[in-house]
């Protein structure tokens, strides 16, 4: 385990609310990207009207797609945002909730808001570097880059 | 539940440590009003003896129960604070883990505690409005309002 | 998607990143004796090779143990630290994904990463301490104490 202070002034908090149809990760890589994001923090909660999951399967060094074709809750959606290259890149893991309560989760690869998202974003004055990790083929934070 | 401030600048983070018996939404929105909170976050982890949880059904326009009557750990609980007209109103989502480990969802409508739910909420200084969504009939966090 | 900034400014956000083999908690612990933590949150997401989470039994006031023998996403890992004593003492909560993105979740006992764990740690000015539960039997984060 490596640490890293990330500030020791101020950090920036942002409300992004997303509406029904938006996609999440290219509008969050957007705003990302607009905006400079070197290293935030986010967490959401709101509703989905369909999702792809992901689960890192570690033979073929890529993710398994885990469609949710149904309306759900988005019980917990939290990420990070950390520099690949120059470019910020979104990293999102979330709990969905069906009708029943049954919940089903993965690495965020697609999600379609209905009707809303409320996320939370922090914004931290310090940077964090993505490089490639070799087990695993892929970009990491890396605390020394 | 008690309150504690941990720290003072533009943001202040306020530790709510609930206890057995204590009702989660009343007494965070009680707090909510009592302190004037206008825009606030929080995220907390503890256990409950019972809870409704709520699955938004579209047709309705409005919240299916999911009843869940057992000691549960609370694995997440996320949410936020915004007004809606002057009232600060209190929207949080969880996922509840049974003695298994099998976990269960939902817009949280109703939780009690026991032995303790511990949370850290943070207030921004400056403030969420939620308006009517035409859509689905909820109060949602409106950005321009 | 519309964007509004709540603040500008002041705690300390650390990033701690885990690699493959490191154990959470005893890693965690150890980073907060080393920087005297005495009130501070976090939230992760990454991966596990395994894990044991554990749910309190009332009647043995003990955890069950839910072993997790199986590559697994972190798809939340919430908690705080406090004092228990003079020692930080860290209290984890998570919910993991299995390939399937099927979920289990509890308190977590213990988790070895693979191949990272992104937390970001919020360090608070003030202190919560812990204090010996009767009914539980539990050191709860105790407000007054």
């Amino acid at each position: 385990m490596k640490s890293k202070i990330l500030n020791t002034g101020p950090e920036r908090t942002i409300a992004l609310v997303f509406e029904t149809g938006d996609e999440v990760i290219p509008l969050l890589e957007e705003f990302a990207k607009a905006n400079a994001l070197s290293a935030s923090r986010f967490s959401a909660i709101g509703a989905l009207r369909g999702a792809v999951l992901g689960y890192f399967d570690w033979e073929r060094k890529d993710y398994d797609r885990i469609p949710v074709g149904e309306q759900v809750e988005v019980l917990s959606l939290n990420g990070d945002i950390a520099l690949d290259g120059d470019q910020p890149t979104v990293h999102a893991h979330a709990v969905l909730g069906r009708r029943d309560g049954s919940t089903v989760g993965g690495h965020v690869l697609q999600a379609t808001v209905q009707p809303t998202l409320e996320v939370l974003l922090i914004e931290s004055p310090g940077y964090l570097r993505k490089t490639c990790d070799r087990e695993s083929g892929l970009a990491l934070i890396d605390i020394d880059a």
